[in-house]
């Protein structure tokens, strides 16, 4: 099954757009794991555990395990996840991007090696740099369009006025429409630049995805606009300081899905002690059901109003 | 030392502008090679200790190591540099680029883990995901800016119209002079400002340098225009086609060094036998010298005509 089956299908079985992301800092684990050689991989499998029925997603941070020379412990991890939580996307968050010949590489590294079903990537060096991932399969590619960090304003939100040229995704004639025709003549900022072109001559075999970040809900609403139905990532809730209702009302598709939405920190550390994953569970399910109320004001907002007259 | 510093004292002690990057691809390697456990190492190792003589640097690709679960290999490989071939800077080429809290784990990999002088980082993301590297002493960072493939220009070459604001480098005012005052005035492609934020108000260390490839001179011109003396890491000669009268004349700073030029499928690959080193020692030593003639055309060329009149 392709990524964006898939994930559509979580969606709907969990009835959660929540995605748990695993960044483990052994620093922050329980005593009890301290000294134990495998400890980032039975912190993070506990999580999993815990929290797996109350999401659509798991999303592994690749540099936490790298600085810890984990690499064994995140192959045996998603391995878990797929064994024991089969349906459940394992998104590789690694922000790779390189020149096509090196992006094979991590192409591999991403869907052979840890055998994810996405894995985020770097727009900066252009469709060429895209290209391997699409060939694995239908697996998912989620490229980053507007980070949550403050800093990405800087290159991310600058005004553009070029013209859109015919393209490495062979020319925008032949791309699907997006939900902007004739954006193409207006000035428009890089990330809304990246936006159409993952929707449109970038996106040749339907998996692409985009981050956005629930710091900036009203780029967030622009980007929904150019993306149509596309799965939007979007970090940035909890220690980063998005809000839950206003990331909802600006990224859900009409029918309520459509946003991955991340929490790292504030569910793998709501309790430092022996209860961790049990007060991770409980804050998976507290944050699960902010969204389902969240997106629930979101569809009846957007509910067409009664006749009158 | 600084990776700066290091840097300098390798350019005029080889007199060479080469880097030999290190992207091991087993399907390459010589038939003797097959079925050894160490074999990246093994090959890697021999074209080091065939080519040391004839470089500044050497570029180690991260992802041909991930992409073989080869992590430990490229550790020795880096190790087994530091100690047999002193003063060479090691450059790790993973183009990382993430949020401050996750890329102070990419830095710890980088320069803890694998012990690398310097480190490439995409700049999407702006400076707080630049930061964490600066605070490892005086290592470097390399930002891509201008890269060598097609798809480069699709976001690099965009035209941008925003006056630069003040940045989280402190503000623009605060920000050494680059070597274009008043450039903020006019229109200016986005590489050009990547450029420019880096000569200016990110580098607080003075350890960033740029990626420009060689593929379009035009355009190196302009970055060494506004970057002054920084270095320049330069792929794209060999394999990808760049021209190195070209580059040299382009890229190269007004003493003929500040270039980092990178060859590496040309150099790993020169022989596919058991004489590969020996081909690679070759290969490095043609390429090092064709990078010292069109230094000393470069030098010649800007040497002020004889007085008249």
């Amino acid at each position: 099954m392709s990524f964006v089956s898939s994930l559509q299908a979580a969606w709907r079985r969990s009835d959660s757009l929540l995605c748990v992301g695993l960044d483990p800092d052994p620093v922050r684990f329980p005593g009890a794991l301290s000294g134990r050689s495998d400890a980032i991989y039975a912190f993070c499998r506990a999580i999993v555990d815990a929290t797996a029925e109350h999401v659509c997603a798991f999303k592994p941070q690749i540099a936490y395990f790298a600085s810890q020379r984990a690499e064994d412990q995140l192959e045996a991890l998603i391995a878990h996840i797929h064994e024991q939580h089969p349906g459940i996307p394992v998104i590789l968050d690694a922000k790779r991007g390189d020149i096509g010949s090196t992006a094979e590489h991590y192409a591999r590294e991403a869907f052979e090696r840890y055998r994810a079903d996405a894995v985020t990537v770097n727009p900066y060096m252009g469709f060429d740099s895209i290209e391997p991932y699409l060939g694995y399969g239908e697996r998912g590619v989620i490229l980053l369009c507007r980070t949550s960090n403050a800093g990405g304003s800087e290159l991310q939100s600058l005004q553009i006025t070029d013209p859109e040229e015919g393209t490495a995704g062979g020319g925008a004639s032949n791309a699907p429409r997006t939900a902007t025709p004739g954006a193409t003549a207006r000035a428009e900022r890089l990330y809304e630049r990246v936006a159409r072109l993952a929707a449109g001559p970038w996106n040749r075999n339907g998996q692409i995805g985009l981050v956005v970040g629930a710091t900036f809900p009203e780029e967030l609403r622009r980007v929904r606009e150019i993306v149509a139905e596309m799965p939007i990532l979007v970090p940035g809730i909890g220690a980063q300081g998005g809000d839950i209702d206003a990331t909802v009302a600006a990224g859900a598709t009409r029918d309520g899905f459509g946003m991955i939405v991340n929490s790292s920190r504030a569910i793998l550390y709501a309790d430092s002690g022996e209860g961790f994953a049990g007060a991770a569970a409980d804050a998976a399910r507290a944050t699960r059901d902010a969204l389902r109320v969240a997106v629930a004001k979101r569809l009846a907002s957007s509910r067409p109003p009664a006749q009158h007259g």
